[in-house]
């Protein structure tokens, strides 16, 4: 590898490298465990649900034609013969005429075809009933396949479960699923002048800050972080660490040294496997310019900025979802962490680069104003006030003050 | 408690009483397993950070008056009298007319005030560099108390723990936080037809859907669940659940018998603790009218409908909120899981209650659709196939194709 090699991408040029890597694999877990993960198979209804016709009311299940023309003032008049138990198959049937007490949930008896609710019903004597109002046929009914027929498909592999999702693993009596593994992910901080948490700094050094910032974005996009600890300014270290670390997990990130300084040591560590590729070293964003990307053994090997918060926001627009990606998920939702917002004052911007500015947000009776935050990138104080970001594209040479924008909460 | 009792709550009345809880106990944890939780303590900086003038680039350490007026015609010289390790306090301090070489994130020299960066310079000799540009001081330099001050409040107890404030609290070397418990929170389905998931149903039996779905929204909102299985529609059986769930844990959700039936068993377990004090019974949205909340022990009591969409609503408009409350959440951020949408196409809806619309959102051009999904409440399918909800205002009649809306997404 040339030292100072030197290729910045476009941001989309970067979202299409962030697919080019393969999935993890598979394993099973049981339901109760598979929220937020992602399914590795496809799973269809072994049976029809709700498997039965349901009353969806508290009620009387009828003939519809009984009811029909049924008023208050002309009420329809019907004998009631018995009453559903919950769970168990209506022992009677019902001819015209005849009416049965039925719960929600309960299963409608033979002869019915639809439920009256029973605030549609006053008793005349013990054991008759008057109808207020006429119920079409199939009224306050599920039919015994609406929710799902027998075989019919429910979900596809790479779609990530929501709690909906496992109610309804559980109506169709799968306890266990088929998911993506966790991607597990290497975190290696760099610089002779991080320290670990637990030291008192002498002047100089400065505790070990993206570590855990990083540790915990992966935990959020869905993966297991592995902290390997700090590495000092030592090539052979570093190229030790990053061995082991493509050896034991799933993606590699590394922040700090990926600036263009005589002491690159990140891009001298990957450079030197026989099988490594870079991708490319920096993208045309402001904060997070340089960011390195390669593959080594089909991982990817991010060099990330030192800067906390350039890391965090190359992190938000790509590995989080690089991190989605390996572990499987293919069917996006349309989804947001995005919110509206006016812009609290004119932003200034570079062109040729999309600049991200740091806003906290404000309510002003019905308008959500975003106020910038200025601070230099080497600062954590701004990332803790902030709410969140607003992208400045790359034509625009800034934001006016009343501008509407869409947030990147964080 | 007189059976029957019935008074319906507006969606905005109950939101008041939802916060008339007490919050759970604290504990302490490691920040590496702090992500989500809700600090129980104000968390000030023990020291300046970063506690020394920090290079934000790599270049040379200047003093700024030395490089006025230096441009690419009248370049400023300056001679290079050694490096800035890493970690280290410099033992050189530059005169005027020096320069010392330093990396992004090093200590700055005595005598220095500024940096220039890399790029705008060139070495003329081996110990002489030419500087083109000029800076200004303090430029590309991070203060020593320019994150934090020493004794600076950070954050305020009540705040949820996001990735870059674990980054603050390991950069102030606060490797464990006082923080709120995790609310346990009991869930019980009833119900006579409602069968664990292994077993097979028969005809008029149904899997328990809800303690699964229930389960999972509850630790998505940062709560622990403890499902305590399946009652019977059995009052002494249902009143014995009760109490193990009360005394165990922090807020119990009772899914299905609370519809103003003649079997109203929930209501009547729940009327039976001699604390009980019953706030609503029914709330005016729809689904999801047949709502119960009561208090006993200063312990919410939640009385849901059965039917999975109805339950899955009241928990994503109220309950949710409170697990967040009772779990010391104080400091609400602005925050959204909404996207903006278009409806398309026309919904019609009754005055006098909240009406909640499941949509599924297709993106058309730069449009994002919100498509009405039709089925009856007490079918899961319909939450499946929807990616939200659209809410339709108490004082509406509907909703009209193309009018933009919120989508909350789910």
């Amino acid at each position: 590898m040339m030292k100072g090699f030197f290729s910045t991408k476009l941001p989309k040029e970067v979202s299409e490298f962030i697919v080019k890597f393969d999935s993890v694999g598979a394993e099973v877990v049981s339901i109760e465990r598979a929220l937020g993960r992602v399914l590795a198979e496809d799973v269809s209804s072994p049976i029809n649900i709700p498997g039965f016709d349901r009353s969806t009311v508290d009620g009387y299940a009828v003939n519809s034609k009984d009811t029909f023309g049924a008023s208050e003032a002309v009420p329809a008049w019907l004998k009631v013969i018995g009453e559903v138990k919950m769970g168990e198959v209506p022992h009677l049937k019902i001819d015209r005429g005849e009416a049965i007490r039925i719960s929600t949930g309960g299963m409608l008896p033979q002869g019915a075809d639809a439920v009256v609710m029973l605030e549609h019903t006053h008793f005349i004597d013990e054991t008759t009933i008057e109808v207020l109002r006429p119920v079409a046929p199939f009224e306050h009914i599920i039919g015994f396949d609406e929710d799902f027929k027998e075989n019919e498909q429910v979900f596809k592999s790479g779609h990530r479960l929501r709690p909906q999702d496992l109610g309804i693993l559980a109506a169709i009596g799968k306890s266990e699923v088929s998911v993506y593994k966790r991607p597990v992910i290497s975190i290696i901080s760099t610089g002779d002048e991080i320290i670990p948490i637990k030291q008192t700094p002498r002047l100089g050094q400065i505790r070990d800050i993206n570590s855990y910032t990083l540790s915990a974005m992966v935990e959020e996009a869905g993966g297991i972080a592995l902290r390997m600890g700090i590495v000092r300014d030592d090539i052979k270290e570093l190229k030790k660490v990053c061995k082991e670390a493509i050896d034991k997990t799933d993606m590699v990130l590394i922040s700090g040294g990926s600036s263009v300084g005589t002491r690159d040591y990140v891009l001298e560590a990957i450079s030197s496997f026989k099988d490594s590729e870079i991708l490319f070293h920096g993208v045309s964003i402001s904060p997070g310019k340089p960011t390195i990307l390669a593959r080594i053994r089909d991982k990817a090997i991010w060099g990330l900025p030192g800067q906390v918060t350039s890391a965090m926001i190359v992190f938000l627009l790509f590995i989080k979802r690089q991190i989605q990606w390996i572990g499987g998920e293919r069917l996006f939702p349309i989804s947001s962490k995005g919110i509206r917002a006016k812009m609290a004052r004119n932003i200034a911007s570079a062109q040729g680069r999309e600049d991200y500015i740091r806003v906290r947000l404000k309510k002003r009776e019905k308008e959500i104003l975003a106020e910038p935050i200025f601070g230099k990138s080497g600062l954590i104080s701004p990332m803790i006030r902030a709410d969140g970001l607003v992208r400045v594209d790359i034509n625009k040479e800034g934001l006016y003050k009343g501008e509407e924008v869409e947030v990147i909460l964080f």
